[in-house]
């Protein structure tokens, strides 16, 4: 270890995102990225924004994309937060409320939680998935200073039934619970309706499944405005400026476009169903997904068999070798039907 | 204070960064921004990459933009890290290599270093500047953890001999250097040229002042690959991504088009000049600037006044009230030629 470097860094490790090959594969299928771009009036937008003064500082409190949130879901601009991406809410959320506690989360989940956790040296217990990798929320019912969990929960894509989460916080209602909502939109049901009646529950969101603003790094949390007071603490003793110009001119014009909004997610929840059932005819299991994304082990061949043979056809999935359990799965992120169909042609001559 | 929120949240008191009036006034001169746009090439190379897959995520590592400093300066892609502004670049430095330790920095300069101590539990010592507001670094050979300081410093826009620097480094091998070169372009030398000599040195550089760019985010630190490396093992175990595709195009354009930032910084430059001498003239006092800015106090208005009355004529300055020793300066940043005529003319009004 170098000798200036503080004893925690040589113990962090960092998470590693989903690669970004530099050869474009014929088909993208490995970070959760929405096949349709944003929408064209998101396009209008940046363009109309690029000559306007980007020598100037963009509005550090991104106040009319917290009102255009605020609107959209029928809170107050004080129960909103935006920063860069929700994985930056996430960490200002891990900071402002975990250190010195102990955080729960499930055992197969987001692989940043326990990387935030080493960074602010918050202790952490996970708690596994039911056999069939859902999510019980019993098992929480112990001892502890925070819960976290995304909903619907990844890699898994199983969704969460409202009332689980309803009934857990009253009868937790003395730690803070975050529901990480990345992947919500793709027919998952919002935790968004609890805020007004539990004090200690956040919501965080994405713009870059839904949204398909990857490129732009734009997240959003809600809660009621004393917990969003803490989190902007936070960031403002951090960056006072961590969304751009551009990017909150976009995020703006994409909670704008509704039709286009509910357009792109319907044919992507379609797709989905499509995949299911050839993956179902293939012999593969198939979790529940209420994600852009389905998780899948075959009857016969091993995930990673898959996962090189698909690579050799030009097709990029994700496969994770880091748990028992799921070194038997691929996940697939859900394109357009047709990329879904030259998917499923090739699965067939790989199995 | 809210009960979950964690101890040091109430105690954090976040950076206020200079107002961003929502009625622009008719000069705005109070936040360091560059009074020409960004380069003609940057706006193309945007333009070039709105289409071009917003729905994707950025390269996480900005390898581009790596790789374009690291030419530029002449240094290896292993020195270079680049990150959501240079405030999210210290926070980082902050974080990696001052928990725990006692920093010094002046008694007045960039006023976001107390808040990131706050932020990461840092103690800190203020070390007075000089009767004639320099730093004097040989008051820093005292017991510590690190130094930081701004060079040319803010908000006085003093810039300091390279040789002083190059001297304290020699005698202070066993902590961590940061120079904080955000002003660094506008006739400040640089510290670069040292790092390959000192294992201890950072160097933090900003895309907001000198090429324009405070609306598209992006800031940079150089220094030996193994400090680098901890400062990048904290910003993935933060934030895969804080860079997003547009802002790594444009900033790796600005680089490029040397011509521009040379016309621009030297037009900036002979207008500091032109400036220094009519304030000179109507009896201020100006500091001398490395900086895009000037820090001065008059003979007989009080600087409170001339703020004030400066704001009602729709010119807006920066005026601090921390401390007593400049309680009786105005920051004013430099703009084109013109409006620091216009300047003037109004300042003449007004004492």
């Amino acid at each position: 270890m170098n000798r200036f470097w503080h004893e925690t860094i040589s113990e962090l490790t960092p998470y590693t995102p989903g690669e970004q090959p530099i050869n474009r594969p014929q088909l993208k299928l490995n970070t959760n990225e929405n096949p349709f771009g944003p929408s064209p009036k998101v396009i209008d937008a940046i363009k109309e924004n690029i000559n306007a003064e980007l020598r100037l500082y963009p509005d550090p409190e991104s106040e009319d994309l917290k009102k255009t949130l605020a609107q959209y879901y029928h809170l107050s601009k004080q129960s909103v937060f935006v920063g860069n991406g929700s994985d930056e809410v996430l960490a200002f959320i891990f900071q402002a409320f975990f250190q010195g506690k102990k955080l729960l989360f499930p055992d197969i989940t987001y692989s940043f939680y326990p990387v935030y956790c080493k960074l602010f040296s918050i202790d952490y217990k996970l708690i596994p998935l039911e056999e069939n990798f859902e999510i019980n929320l019993e098992k929480y019912n112990l001892e502890h200073g925070g819960v976290i969990f995304p909903n619907p929960n990844a890699p898994t894509g199983i969704p969460m039934n409202l009332n689980c989460i309803s009934d857990f916080l009253h009868k937790n209602q003395n730690t803070i619970v975050v529901v990480d909502e990345a992947y919500v939109d793709f027919g998952t049901d919002s935790a968004l309706c609890l805020i007004e009646e539990f004090d200690n529950l956040i919501v965080t969101q994405s713009f870059s499944k839904s949204r398909s603003l990857a490129g732009l790094r734009v997240g959003c949390a809600f809660a009621q405005p004393e917990l969003i007071e803490a989190i902007s603490r936070v960031k403002n003793s951090f960056n006072s400026y961590p969304l751009d110009r551009l990017a909150q001119a976009a995020a703006i014009a994409a909670i704008q476009d509704e039709n286009y909004f509910k357009k792109t997610t319907k044919k992507i929840i379609d797709a989905r169903s499509f995949l299911e059932q050839e993956l179902r005819n293939m012999n593969f299991n198939v979790l529940p997904s209420g994600a852009n994304f389905v998780f899948t082990c075959h009857a016969t061949w091993h995930a990673k068999h898959i996962f090189e043979q698909l690579r050799s056809h030009g097709i990029l999935v994700r496969y994770f070798i880091k748990s028992n359990r799921i070194e038997n799965f691929i996940r697939i992120t859900i394109g357009t039907k047709i990329q879904m169909q030259t998917l499923a042609k090739v699965l067939k001559q790989i199995i």
